[in-house]
């Protein structure tokens, strides 16, 4: 039986292959074709980029001003659009007819070759009002379940086919090393190897089996290479990443997503120990391009080009920044907002500085992911294809996902879950708003318009007053966001009287880019004081975190009962907040970063030997501080049940320089509720010519288990596991003993 | 008559040149005829470098166990030790007869080698008692005066010497990048060209013209490379520093000092991009050896070969370790405990694993530079020689330095100088205390026995009752350093009511190293409390700075009137301080690195263009936070007289790339008082492969000028001021615009 099932699976792949790979082969024709029916203008026209915020009419948001429109698509030919009209998140109604409008013009062009609108639906069709909105990226993270990252992107793909958009800048690849980061939410943590894995669930649902369906769109990984590591966490700032690190962590995660088949990239708009990637050839045509053999589209981020010249400097003025950035490999520069890339380019390759063939390997990237997205027969929605848009079946796997993401990090005593006859203080300044629960991408850039566009759905509060009835529950806000108020603190004492446990909800404003740059990871002082404040009373405190970024919080973190992450959940949030508070669900999210204890002390959990000091280093001179000591740990998460690991083995004990290895464990519930765990394999190198990390996540699965009930998890590790990348930039595996950890259990093997 | 003196100097020079490489033949004859005669054993012993605390009889601090010693020295060789006898700071009478008695061991050996002591004489010869102690290396860089560094360590070499020592651990020449490094103050500070001059000049002051005088020390460039680098701050953990960023920055301050001709170097317990230096041997041979051409001996820190195994984790075992390191090019090891490196060196050799070679090479450093410091004729003081140890004349020399160091940050309303007739408070944990005013590396390791040692030398508290009277200096503690004690507060709240103004001395324990390792840049809350506290009582408030690393105090800074920066300055810094706040010297320190404001906003001066965003980023989308608002930045100073600066010339608007450039500047006093002002040239490339620094200091000159004075200064700028380490890892000067910016002054020239 097994095999028949297994001999059909491979069947089926290799009809996919052999379908793929007819399409690939009749694509390229197509596209050899019209590439050679082109102009110049026309060539550089496919690669621009244009925010259709341009083409609108003065002092009438969201309308076209039909003349601009036809003179980007007529005179400038533009290949492509992005960004969301004014004022933000149309229906798919009037997605269809922006959609159409553009599309109507790029008809009547010589050649017909459609317009490509990319957009950033970046939690669900996130810039469509209506659409189902999911947990930011770092929630997913928190799941720990590819599963869940990849039914959302489906779920997003839909979405955004039904807004008549066939192309996302998603999923964000990113990988921080600096929590202050104002984009740490959108990316999976900090582990290299988990990002790897969601970023390809995500592409996978995206693209599905055929990204020309109606039913997916063309993802695009961003942002090429390394932008989430700047030095002092500002956004767009510089980072210093030697080459040996890029390629052991952070190029990882791409290779995983290309393997996916992602069919577009953006380039970061940062910089790399002095140079811009945007003008990077290593980066972007050696490395990414051809060593990795990447073959879909790379683009710019937002006006990139221009800032060589303004910002970074590297360039002399904005002909010098075009010829650089294609030069260095780029396909299409998101301009966005007039024709200087497209006048300068048209003239470097008239003066022989940027060759055809540059020209023509972008157009044809370009031409062919048009061709793949099935553009030239299917880019205006038929909504009537698209029931499921907002269903109630979407919302529930968006509910899924935030009740699988949301972490409880903290429990003394059980205080959770709680009862539902008690009175209840709701309060902080989180606790009311859908725009913390969504952050930003959120219906516009900032996501400033949650509650316009959610209202329909619950903030904490209404999700805690429909669970146990608002007679149960005091509220107020006890604080602002940022601004002091010793008042808002006294309501809120004197409140807290009349209730029996105090639900107090912290956390950031929305924000993303650079207007959520910090300079102080602490949480604000307003509410480090509401919560000092609240402490002094003696009652038991719920904290409930609901922030993009681990603000600090070790003031106060003692005083608290029990502290639950919910990161930016999304619409759903609040629903599955209130029912983990309330024991209905069992959390089983894992805090995929460490959440630091102090300001000056943001060690990774992958960290060296030498960053955590034992007992040996101490001596009789001095009182040694430990250096390493996060408030919560990566992979941190409790459960209203227990889980017991047990029979660690593998299935050898001395493995040779081709050798996989089977490591089996039995993990048993051995509470009272049902359970979901999610269970991570560690390894450690114990000695190797590059210094080792004391320990790097290599494999998970989520597993279920009832009360009592044994599941045996099964992994398999294979060479590049045990491989990291030495001085001379290439992996390698040195003999020598590793050892493995999973829950409680831990042993070694030797590689020989 | 000028001329000849030049011409005097010149025939100097050449006497010198050529009787130093007489020198050189002479010494590399005897180096090859001794090494000649040697056993392995014997060569393997002198790279062989133990603590002198090893030889202490048990039960008896200080006292040798002759057993031991002799064992040392007769059957293991050793060729060095190091360190202070307990209880810390002998005399030197006391250095001489503990160096005699080692001296003794030694010339009962068959080839008499004698024994390298090496000591840390961090800020003068600090280990020994009665010496004279100056401002630490951060103070010496706020004087912008290498004069001053220079004069400070001929000092050091001479008080040295006087204890019977040949070699200092000395200078430090550390660029950190993070302003939590409990070493920060042991540096030069964040700039790479002010640590090259301000090293260039400490070397020439310890070496002199003869090393091998009595009145002079060989010195050890500390610590190669990349030591004060680490991401989080604490000491001996990871650096990320690609080698682009180390040559165009760390690198160039060694290459200054190894052309100043110090004989020796220490390499860095840390690790850059996974490979500890002491296992690298593209830094210690392929660079430092070979392309620096550098002839000196390689010591490691304390117990760094044994690091290799027990914390980086890069070697299987001790033995493994040894082989590394020596391999990378190690030529002695700090061992310093026991004789695991000499056995297994020895075996390593035997067995092949390491060639005779290697070792040649090693010990022909090694007794080379015994030679050179004349260790087998003069190594043992002839007190006689050294009456200006101790003496007035140097004890001037370091109350100069501080008051050159002393750094006047801010003074509204010109608050300072402060008249003597007004009653003061005196208060802050650190106002009466000789220990915060040294720091570590005084008298013993950590420096907590200052007060002992240096108990007729006026702290804070003392020097400003000396200066006014006590009638007229109230004082109370108001703080511990860390310890929040409300009562105390309340104290010099109290006390401050029959006062006019208000000294606040602030800032840091005694450290150096891991045991001064923080995780939080705010200055202690004990501390803030007491300054808030202090603010709301409406009088004037002096805040005095006593730290060894830029503590945060952005919380109550605006309610202070005047800022003082005393960094560590040494015995005699609390009469300079008092001297500055009374008037009687005129400050003229510019602090040496950016004070940050905020704890996760640690931009350099010198940062990218992209770190600071002007108006243009500015958009309507959201308030973008500023990035770049250090507290004080790098070269702030302030002065009770005004400088005006006039008349920027360049001598060429075009240069080529051969051409040198002169700039000269006009500066004028426009104020009632004499002062001192360092003028320090700032270069900006406007456009580079390489993004360009907003600026970079290229040349400074301190000056003195009575009222009315005006004198030109006067720099001359060489290709390499325009040059920076482009990607393939060689220095260039591309064509383009440079701005020169000198005071309020700036002129752009091209290079063509």
């Amino acid at each position: 039986m097994k095999k028949t099932i297994l001999l059909l699976l491979v069947l089926c792949f290799s009809v996919n292959a052999s379908f793929s790979q007819n399409n690939k082969v009749e694509i390229d024709k197509k596209v050899s074709e019209l590439l050679a029916k082109m102009t110049l203008e026309e060539k550089v026209g496919q690669m621009t980029q244009m925010t259709v915020t341009n083409f609108e009419a003065k002092g009438q948001p969201g309308v076209f001003d039909m003349v601009k429109l036809k003179e980007a698509i007529q005179n400038y030919h533009i290949g492509s659009m992005l960004n969301v009209p004014n004022p933000g998140a149309p229906t798919i109604q009037r997605w269809k007819e922006v959609i159409t409008t553009i599309n109507n013009e790029a008809n009547k062009t010589r050649l017909k070759i459609p317009v490509l609108y990319g957009i950033d639906a970046i939690h669900g069709s996130s810039y469509t009002a209506g659409a189902t909105l999911f947990p930011q990226q770092i929630g997913i993270a928190a799941t720990f379940n590819t599963e869940i990252a990849k039914r959302g992107s489906e779920i997003s793909a839909y979405e955004t086919r039904a807004s008549s958009i066939p192309w996302v800048f998603s999923p964000d690849l990113d990988l921080p090393r600096n929590p202050s980061w104002s984009r740490m939410w959108e990316s999976f943590g900090e582990d290299a190897y988990l990002s790897s894995q969601m970023g390809a669930a995500m592409v996978a649902g995206f693209e599905g089996n055929d990204v020309g369906s109606k039913y997916h769109v063309a993802s695009c990984m961003k942002h090429f290479i390394g932008y989430g590591s700047t030095t002092t966490g500002k956004d767009r700032t510089p980072s210093i990443i030697p080459e040996r690190v890029l390629r052991q962590f952070d190029l990882t995660i791409y290779q995983a997503a290309i393997k996916a088949g992602s069919k577009s990239i953006m380039i970061s708009s940062g910089e790399i120990n002095g140079t811009p990637v945007h003008a990077s050839k290593h980066l972007v045509t050696d490395i990414l391009k051809n060593e990795l053999g990447f073959q879909g589209v790379v683009v710019t981020d937002w006006k990139d080009i221009i800032y060589l010249y303004t910002r970074h400097k590297v360039a002399e003025n904005n002909r010098d920044a075009v010829r650089i950035s294609v030069m260095a490999g780029i396909d299409m520069s998101m301009v966005p907002e007039d024709y200087t890339f497209y006048t300068d380019l048209l003239d470097l390759v008239n003066k022989g500085e940027v060759p055809m063939s540059r020209i023509d390997d972008a157009v044809a990237r370009i031409l062919r992911m048009k061709y793949e997205v099935n553009l030239f027969q299917n880019n205006i929605a038929d909504l009537k294809d698209y029931p499921k848009f907002g269903s109630q079946e979407f919302i529930d796997v968006a509910y899924n996902a935030a009740a699988e993401s949301i972490t409880l990090l903290k429990n003394t005593a059980a205080v959770l879950p709680l009862n539902k006859s008690e009175k209840i203080l709701v309060t902080g300044p989180t606790a009311n708003s859908m725009k913390y629960l969504n952050g930003g991408w959120s219906y516009n850039w900032q996501g400033e318009n949650s509650d316009k566009y959610a209202a329909d759905k619950s903030t904490v509060l209404e999700a805690l007053e429909n669970k146990i009835g608002k007679q149960n529950v005091l509220y107020t806000a006890g604080a602002d966001l940022e601004k002091e108020n010793e008042d808002e603190i006294q309501k809120a004492v004197a409140l807290a009287k009349d209730a029996s446990k105090i639900i107090l909800c912290l956390g950031e404003k929305n924000y993303t880019e650079t207007p959520g740059d910090i300079s102080n990871l602490y949480l604000s002082k307003s509410q480090i004081n509401l919560a000092l404040a609240l402490s002094k009373l003696n009652k038991p405190i719920i904290l409930v975190l609901n922030e993009g970024r681990p603000r600090i919080i070790s003031d106060f973190e003692d005083k608290m009962n029990a502290v639950v992450q919910c990161y930016l959940p999304g619409n759903e949030g609040a629903r599955a907040l209130a029912d983990i508070l309330y024991g209905d669900v069992n959390p089983s999210g894992r805090i995929p970063y460490n959440y630091p204890r102090y300001t000056n002390s943001l060690e990774k959990y992958n960290r060296k030997y030498t960053e955590s000091l034992g007992d040996e280093e101490q001596n009789n001179d001095a009182q040694y501080q430990k250096s390493y000591s996060p408030q919560y740990e990566f992979g941190t998460g409790l459960s209203y049940t227990t889980f017991e690991y047990s029979n660690l083995a593998i299935d050898k004990s001395e493995i040779n320089h081709t050798d996989a290895i089977t490591v089996t464990v039995d993990v048993k519930n051995t509470g009272k509720r049902a359970g979901k765990e999610a269970v991570l394999l560690y390894l450690s190198d114990k000695v190797a010519s590059i210094t080792p990390e004391v320990k790097a996540l290599k494999r998970f699965e989520k597993i279920n288990l009832e009360p009592n009930q044994t599941k045996t998890v099964t992994f398999t590790l294979n060479q590049k596991d045990l491989q990291f990348v030495g001085e001379d930039l290439k992996w390698v595996a040195e003999n020598g003993t590793f050892n493995i950890q999973i829950g409680t259990q831990n042993k070694n093997f030797v590689l020989k």
